[in-house]
């Protein structure tokens, strides 16, 4: 596999800004992955969990994959989400996506069915390596337990890697459990491993990962981006302390629509904190604590950015 | 609303019979959804979990249902599931339907974020009610916690009973828990309930259901019927405890491959047997168990009908 291609560091899973009707703001996106570019982001996770991408329909991701290579987004910038509950979707935004040139889609397992058997998440991977069959597509799972209660084991990425060698090259890991991290770094050298929180980017930089896909991105890649570029420095450390505790102090809020809410005062656009249901946004009292927590951080800064 | 056009008795969740190319194969889904409706189903859940609704895209959905329109197969006997985890994929599905004169829609909530709140699953159903905008729109909540690990609350099925009445009406309950039954029938005198399973078919009844929406219907819809027809009959009870003692046979086995495995036996069609991945059908030994259960039972006749 092409290593010089794969993308490393600090990649945000983009949230997504909708207007009053809650169809997605293409400007304001548009505007919001490139600022994340210009600020600490070696790459976008467009279509994530906390784009709300599976609160979007095929046709709107598409859409937006669109509007992003036509406002000058390069494609090798990005990891789309493509991984649905049905093989035929995934087929179809992976197959969309690679012929875009994206840099590699980041894939969901089916998560309806719980409980299914490693054999049948196996074959759901194998159709979709098949059936898009176009040597330019890597495939990173998306592990999230605690959103879709089906796990990637051990087993099922070994047998991918093996099978689907070059193709399947990647994970992000956002079960929150360290153990399995560990587990999955040690098991597989040259895994291009990244943890879906910077709370544990040293510690898996130590072991071999290639960067970080982290909401707290979305509002602040800087600061993750630096320790990326420095974990084997002197400080790494007190920068690991410092971007850990600017983290907790925002996912003591709901996380997403604290994400939004964030962006929303940052670029003075009070319609960014909206959220499609079943998502809600932060009520008054919980944004009104938000503030007070970003100025506390001196990060209180009303239209930093548009 | 007008209840005289409300479904009620026993309906299956359609299983969806696969090519070898995965693709669903039209010829076969008609004709199990006739014989379905000649053999003691008075309608038909197409698109719910035993159907792998989700395991299909938007368009396979669409496809299915002009195929039963066109085949003959009336309108008011179907309630296809249209609830999607995106908004504009539920809204436009179920507008779909709606338009074709379907009986109701069952609908799943949102079913990737967890922990989501009650207001929005509210705001998920109030936008899809106003979207679809159709007074012919009838929405059953699809409690299904096992899977979606999201579930109707006593307080939120209030409040959409409350403020869209006549759009939501009623409930199929798959979680398996007599106690939420109970609370719902007791809690909304009126409501179109109908237990998840035929092991509670009698219990429910007896406080006011209107029937059952039960995978194993797929199956053997006429023991199931005969029980609606005569749940004040003297023989209730024994009739139900032989259907019970039938399911639980059944459900030995992965119950959607064993309902598939079944069929593959009663039409000796083999390839009925297929799924989508994430499942996986039954392996060789699972089938002869099964096949050697069916016998037992008097029920091992391949090619009983076609």
């Amino acid at each position: 596999m092409s290593q010089a291609t794969l993308l490393t560091g600090v990649l945000a899973p983009v949230i997504t800004p909708f207007q009053a009707d809650l169809a997605p703001d293409v400007e304001r996106y548009v505007r919001h992955c490139k600022w994340l570019l210009e600020n600490g982001c070696s790459g976008l996770a467009i279509f994530g969990t906390n784009s709300e991408a599976n609160s979007l329909s095929l046709d709107e991701r598409k859409m937006l994959l669109d509007a992003l290579l036509a406002a000058g987004v390069p494609a090798s910038k990005l990891m789309p989400g493509t991984g649905c509950c049905s093989l035929t979707d995934s087929v179809a935004l992976t197959r969309f996506a690679v012929e875009r040139g994206v840099a590699g889609a980041l894939m969901l397992p089916p998560f309806f069915y719980k409980g299914v058997s490693d054999d049948g998440l196996y074959r759901n991977f194998a159709e979709i390596a098949q059936r898009v069959g176009d040597a330019r597509l890597k495939i990173y799972l998306y592990h999230i337990p605690p959103m879709t209660a089906v796990p990637f084991s051990l087993g099922l990425v070994e047998r991918l890697l093996k099978d689907y060698p070059g193709t399947v090259v990647g994970m992000k890991d956002s079960g929150g459990d360290w153990k399995n991290m560990e587990s999955m770094l040690n098991a597989f050298p040259g895994f291009q491993f990244f943890p879906g929180s910077e709370e544990f980017l040293l510690p898996a930089m130590r072991l071999g990962a290639v960067g970080t896909i982290t909401a707290t991105a979305n509002i602040g890649p800087e600061a993750i981006d630096r320790l990326f570029r420095n974990w084997q420095g002197a400080d790494a450390d007190a920068m690991q302390e410092s971007i850990t505790d600017f983290r907790r102090a925002i996912t003591k809020f709901p996380q997403i629509p604290a994400l939004k809410h964030t962006t929303a005062i940052y670029t003075d656009h009070p319609q960014w904190a909206m959220t499609r249901p079943p998502l809600t946004p932060l009520n008054a009292e919980q944004g009104m604590a938000l503030a007070a927590e970003l100025k506390r951080r001196g990060f209180d800064m009303p239209g930093i950015r548009n």
